[in-house]
Formats: C-alpha cells, structure tokens, sequence
C-alpha cells in the first residue's frame, strides 16, 4: 500500500488537493470500492443530477457485477441526499446491488425493483434524512463516497454542485472515499454555506437564519482524515437535467399561478414588490412559473427550494431574483454552461446549503415559503397524491416537498388536470395514496384554474376543487359523485360512498380509462 | 349609557378591576351581547374546558334563540382556541347559533350539526390558526370575548386558566367583551407566558425558546382599552374535563410506550434520566402513561403539551416532572381544587403559553418532542386517521396532533386495538381518511403491542403493523389481505387491492361489525 500511494501521489492529476494526509492516499477507483463490502451501509454524495460520485459508483457497480457473476451475493443499502444521477442509479440497480434505497430515487430500473418489493425503499421527508440517520435508524454507516471539488490546506472539503447530505455522511461515517473532480470550477469556492450546529436533542439552538441570502455556516466540510480510507481524483462533468420547453399546459398552470400572486398583493397578503421566498419542484411547470415571473412586474424576489434549475440563473441575470438559496444545481447541459462562464456573478447571488437547512422545518416556517409542487392526484377534498400511482406503484418520492407544504405559508400543489392523453384525471373522488392531508393543501392548481381552499369545510371545497380544476370530461362524474355521497343519510363531514371512492382507479385498472 | 356605567361601576363586585377605564364599561352580559351581531365573525376565549367566557356565551345563545324565536335568522362563525367548556357549544349549537366553527370542536350537539352538513367547519392544525386569522382566511374578526381574571392598574390583562388564541383575538378583533372571573384565584397571576414577538412573514425572527421552562414573553395581555365595548363581572369555576381511572387496555398501551423508552434508552437514543419533552393528547390512555411513569425510574422529566390534566399534576407533586408547559389546565373538579389549594408550589413548575408557541413548529422540531397521541384507526402501511369515523362522519378534529406528529422527534400513535366492543378494528387495510400520512407515523401502539416502523418500507411494516399491534381476531383477514395485494401482477411499492381497500369499513356499514 505504501508503495502505491507514492506512485499514485506523483500521478496526481490536478492541483487540487492541497493537504498531503489525503494525496497519500489517492487510488483508483477500482482500488477504492476494495474498501466496500457486501452488507454495508454506502452513504453517497449528490442531490437530483449534481454531485454523484462519478467514478466510484461504477467501480462499485462493476464489482457487484464481477462479484454476482461468481456466484456471490453483493448488495448495499444506498443512502443519498435525495435523487442522484440517474446513470450512477441505474448501473447500480441493474445489478441488484441496492437492498436498501433511502430517501428519494428518480429513475426507471430503481423504480421497477422497488415496485417488484425486490428492493426495500424507504420514502422520507428529506429534511428528516440527517436526524434518523445520526439516530441509527438505518443503522451504522459503513462507509460514505463523497464527491468534492477540492481539499484545502487545513484538510477541509471544497464542496462540489450539490451539498445534499454531505455534511452528515462525512461526520457519521466509519470510512470514507473521497472523489475530488477537477472539472467543477474553481470559482465555485465560496458558494457554498455548511452550518455545523445542528444537534440532536436536548442539545439543539435556534438557526439563526432569518433572510434566504444570510450565511450562518462556513464553506467548506470538515472531515477526519483519519476516516479517509482513499481519494479518487475525477474530471468528469455532472449529468444534465433534462428541460423541455413549457408546454400550453404548463403555461396555462403557470398563468393561474401568477394571476394568485397578484390577487394575494392586492388584498395584502403578500409583499407587493418582493411576495414572499419562492420554493419550487423540478419540472416544467416549475420552469413555467419562473418564465411567467421573468415577465411579471416583481423585480428582487427571493427563493428558498432545493434545487436550482436553468429557469432561476435567467431570472436571476435578469435581475427578477435577488437571491436564490438551495442545496444543488440541477441544470441542463446549457445551464452548466451558463454557470461555470459566470460563476462569479453567480457566486453573489447563489448559495448551497446542506438540505437539512433548505428544508428545515423551522427555516420554513420562518421565511414564510410559497411551496408550489407538483403532485400525481389530488382529491375533490383536497388531500394530495405525490408519489403512488393508482395507490401502489410508486413514482419518485415525496422528497421535499412536505417539508415546504406542511411548514410553508402558502402551501400550492400544481398539475395537469389529465394524464395519459385524457384517460387519467387528476382530480379524484378519493385519493389512494395520501402524502399531503387535507390540512396542508391549501391550493390546488391545474390548467382549468386555481381552487383556493383557504378557510373552506370540505362540502365547499369538493365544488371548489371540480369546478375550478378538474378536467371538463371528468366533472360530471365528480359532481354525481358528490350527489350521490351528500344524499345518503348521514353522510358526515366528509361525504364519500365507500364503494365507490377509489372506483375511478379501479376503472383504469380495468379498462385502461377512468373515463366512464 | 353614561348613567349605566356610573351604576356598574358601583356595583363591582370583585376587586380585579384595576384600571378606571375598564371599571367604567362594566355591564351585564346582556347588555354586552348586543354588541355582537347577526354574521359577526366572533373569536372566544377557551382551550379544552378552561377559560371559556362563561357569562356571555349563555347570554349569546339566549339572544339568538330569542332571535330565531322572532322569526330572525342570526348565527355566528365561531373561532376559538380549540374544544372550549362543552355546555357553551351546546348552547350555541342547540340554537343553530353556529354558521362557521374553527378550529376544533369535541360536543356532540355541534358535531351532530357538521356532520348533518348545517354547520360548517375547518378543521386545521392548531399551529396554523393564529397566523391564517391575521391573513384574513376567516374574514374580519368582528368581536372576541375573552375571559380573563383581572385587569392590572396599567390597563393590561390577567389571564385566566387558558391562552389559546387570546393574545391573537384582543389583537385582531375591532371590539373586545372582557369576562373578569374572580373565581380563578388571584396567585395563578405569573404562570402564564405570553409572547409577543411573532409576526407575518417576512418580519419573523427565531423565537429564543430552547427549553421547556423557559420564559421568552410576559405575564399579561396587552390590550387597547378603545377596543374594549364592554366588561362583564363572573365568579364561576371552570367547568371540569371528565376522567375515569385507566382500564387494562388503556394500562397494557402504556406499558408498551414504556418498554418502549426503556429500549430507546438502552440504544442511547434517548437521555437515560429526563428522556426528551413529553407531548400527549387528552385522555384516558395519556392518563395511563402518566401514572406509569410516575412509577417508573425516571425524575425530573419534562412536558411540552398542549393541555395540563389531573395527572401531571401528580407526576408534578412527585417530582417525576420537573416543568410541564402547556396552553390550558383541562382538570378535574378535583384537580382544580388540587390547583388552587397549592397554586404557589404549582406556579414554578408549570407555564402555560399562546398555542401559537406551545404547538409551534420551530420549537417542537427544537426541543425533540416526543408526541403520543391518540388515534381512530391505522392502516398496515402506518397512515392514521385521527378524525373521520368511517372516514366520513368527523369526530373532534385534527387539533394539535399534526403539530406535534409532523415536526417531533419520536412521532407515536396509540388506541386499542378494537372499538364498539370488538366489531371495529383499529388496524385496517386502508384508512379512508388520512390526517397523518405514513411519512409522519414512527411509532403505532395498541394493547396488543408497538409497531415500531422507523427505517421500513412498506411491505416490512405491514407484516410488523398486523403483528404487533392488530387484535387477534382480525390478524387473518389482515394477513389474507396482504397476500392477495402482494400476489397480483405488479402489486407495487405499496400494494393495495383498491376493490378491497376499504372492505373493513363496507362491512361495518352493511353488517354493524368489520368481522367476515
């Protein structure tokens, strides 16, 4: 060992690491995935398509492979800030080399094995990831692969494009692979704020965050070098998100959106210049709002989300946005470009922060959030669908976006009223999966228009919701099951036919349509 | 009026009034009544059976019921603090007095009425209520009516044996009827704590509150004296909260909750002397994991809840628990006299606070709030239905348990097992209403036993849900369930059978009993 880690110190590709105890110990990554064993807890680094580990996670899949084909069972659980590239995810599903996925996944192979009940998924609210993971709820961490983008002097960790959950990984961790990838920008240094004080209870302070643009934390990681048990060196770009232009639909979603914000100013609900912290999900309605608020009359607003997308460097060169606070850079390969051109314009206007700041339910609670996110389905009372198609099958996860919905201070759920060219409504009688309750959704927005369910019982809101969201096929079925569930006798608070509740599904499970 | 008010000044019965301007609007209930209107939006004092106006609630629903006898229509939308003192809702609910209540009712008359569809209601977290009052979702607040039980000589206001939303109601409400009760004992003046530094976003800052005795506001209400139409003089003890002694089931849940902290404990997940702040709801079986921690080895705990009944007071008097800190005294009439009788010695162990800050997000998330609340019903999968019998007919509402569930620490959920004599079971295929969804549930607990499910996915903790906490005579067909959903074709991440989803629940509607 000692031989090779001189070879592998003056084979060093980069300036990047400043601190001999870690360019001792550079390897491969073939030689790094030595240290990770069949069984262990793999905490990774990486949040939606920034900040994976780009070299060890192949080498890793690649040795499940070898070790499978041998006729050895090799699995992990994997552990990450929410989705990470979804190569990274695929290779490693492909090989049946995840037992345990937690707490967010995003793509297709993954998604099967855990439909099939072949692989354990646990779907959590990300800002609860770094608590029940320091509690042991998942167990010991064996061993964390983190990618950073360089390592100082002092033997501190440069951040990459996404922080996620990097921070808890280096500090539970038993052993740690470290993948220092040259190609971040160097100008990147500084974007970042890690705040080291949170605890666990009794031990926990205030967070003394009362602005998206304040910095409680410093820059970079701390880490013990003793826990280093390799550092891979990598010059390899993040995935790209992928981004299609809004649609009609999209706009249309969006335009209800901001016609809301104006009705909210006007009766002095919210900031007329500046409204309130946006936080947005991933995705073109997403983008659609933003490319709805570039053109709108509000100039230095703010955002407190999870993720940035291209949308957001727009607004924000545009000046629409002041500030912009996340925990990863989710862009296209046209929005890395954009960045990494003007990274220290960007630098000013942008900071990352470990997620369990960007969703913290005091934060939230605090800067008064808009959380606008998508949903599959919401019901005609207003209780929300976020992540199980037809009930059973799940999609990605719910993610963030409880954190923001339950503790944000307007809570909006966005979709198009149909899937599937028609044969899906998103409006339901009863939704078979709840991950945002009656109690937390306050409006509903599809292309038809906005339902604002603030202050209603559910009798009101059930014509609130059909009338202003869903799709026109689909709204005399809803209102008949209204009827229907209103005239038996006793029909309660909350009127529903038990037998017929989840009857659209079921009608798309046998036909193929909800459509009657 | 000038001459009225020379006269009530003299006749005062009570020396609580300290302040000339207060002592010259004093009236008779009646009188003040007329202050209120047809349509008003009225926001009264009370949380559970304390602190309920106890005066001008009776004359209210005299006036409407002589109102309605004439042929007027006259209701009111009611806002309080949660439940208040029963036979004040059932006067107003007998009179149709009630066209809105919000945000938590718990008397038959009143739910018979949202249940029948004539009154509607809001059920949302009580958290949430300061904050959508003062944005304006229940309109402008015309009137309130609190309770308090003296007016200091610099004009600010004694509370009584409740806060609630007091502090909010004499801030947002144009004019303000004050009940002075000269029952509640003049030494209770110091326990409470009132703050004012909340705000609307985007003027928040973090409250300073990082343990549970700590003392962040004042001891009285301000108020602007202007506002003040009317005071009204009372001697009358609050109405008692019903308790019977725990029966087996509700001490066999108990000492599993224990068992449970010894085990949470003995993995260092817990502090081994003081454990973290209790929360628990109201009720027999919070009653029984009170008196089992009397008996158990721990000393100076602490309570961060919503209400104070009979047997903190013993864990109090013991030295179980140190400091409790709640909104409202909900007692016994023996447990208000145990009050009264030893008010000093209570004082400097209890503070009661604005439930804006005893159920606040940012501080329950702080303090590591352990919540133990009670529930209707369960699914195997871990969501809870605390409020919809059926999942149509509401019972008492979400209250605070969303407040605690959503953003504590250990977040637990307890009932037996069976309800109506065995032919409900507590533990169904799917609930058919959702008020905490399996993201937010860690912990289930029945007589049976406790359904750990932190770090499972679904399919683990359907076996664990059945096994541990279901009743026996329900296991099979609980099981059988979860066969035929796991059998079908791509069954999913949560499978379900939606045609058999909520069969329990059918049958109990067609045959009386959820039994095959």
């Amino acid at each position: 060992m000692n031989v090779h880690h001189l070879l592998s110190d003056v084979a060093s590709e980069s300036n990047r690491i400043h601190h001999s105890a870690f360019r001792n110990k550079i390897v491969s990554a073939e030689e790094a995935v030595q240290h990770i064993h069949a069984g262990d807890t793999v905490a990774i680094s990486g949040f939606a398509s920034a900040g994976t580990p780009k070299a060890v996670t192949p080498a890793l899949a690649d040795r499940i492979r070898r070790s499978r084909a041998s006729g050895a069972d090799f699995a992990v659980n994997l552990l990450t800030g929410a989705s990470v590239a979804s190569d990274t995810e695929r290779m490693l599903a492909e090989v049946d080399g995840i037992s345990l996925r937690m707490p967010y996944q995003a793509e297709p192979t993954a998604r099967r094995s855990i439909n099939a009940g072949s692989m354990d998924y646990v779907d959590i609210h990300l800002s609860h990831v770094a608590q029940q993971v320091w509690e042991g709820y998942y167990g010991h961490v064996d061993i964390a692969v983190v990618e950073v983008s360089g390592i100082t002097e002092t033997g501190e960790l440069i951040p990459s494009a996404s922080i996620g959950n990097n921070k808890t990984w280096l500090d539970v961790a038993e052993k740690i692979i470290l993948e220092v990838n040259s190609w971040v920008p160097t100008a990147m240094a500084g974007i970042h704020d890690v705040y080291y004080g949170t605890a666990l209870p009794p031990h926990r302070k205030p967070i003394m965050l009362t602005a998206v643009e304040d910095r409680i934390g410093q820059t970079t990681f701390r880490v013990d070098p003793d826990k280093v048990v390799a550092v891979v060196e990598t010059n390899a770009r993040d995935s790209a998100s992928g981004l299609t232009p809004p649609d009609a639909v999209s706009q249309a979603i969006a335009s209800h959106v901001l016609d809301f914000f104006e009705h909210e100013v006007s009766r002095g609900r919210l900031p007329a210049d500046s409204l309130l912290p946006l936080q947005s999900g991933i995705g073109n309605v997403a983008n659609a709002v933003l490319q709805g608020l570039d053109a709108g009359p509000h100039k230095g607003l703010t955002c407190y989300s999870e993720v940035i997308q291209d949308g957001m460097l727009h607004l924000i060169k545009h000046g629409t946005v002041r500030f912009a606070s996340a925990t990863s850079l989710a862009l296209s390969e046209a929005g890395i470009d954009e960045l990494v051109s003007n990274i220290d314009f960007y630098r000013e206007h942008i900071v990352l922060r470990p997620q369990e700041i960007s969703n913290h339910p005091e934060v939230v609670r605090r800067l008064g959030i808009i959380a606008m996110n998508g949903m599959l389905e919401a019901d005609i009372y207003g209780n929300v669908n976020s992540t199980h198609v037809m009930g059973t099958k799940i999609m990605n996860g719910i993610g963030g976006s409880g954190d923001f919905a339950r503790n944000g201070y307007l809570s909006m759920f966005l979709s198009p009223s149909t899937a599937k060219g028609g044969s899906i409504s998103s409006i339901v009688p009863m939704v078979p999966h709840v991950d945002h309750t009656e109690h937390d959704t306050q409006v509903l927005v599809t292309e038809q228009g906005l339902a604002d369910l603030r202050g209603l019982s559910p009798r009101r809101r059930s014509r609130v919701v059909i009338d202003k969201c869903a799709h026109p096929d689909y709204r005399d079925a809803l209102h008949d099951y209204v009827a229907r569930a209103e005239s038996v006798a006793d029909a309660g608070h909350t009127p529903h036919l038990l037998g017929d509740a989840l009857s659209f599904h079921q009608r798309f499970l046998d036909t193929g349509s909800m459509r009657l």
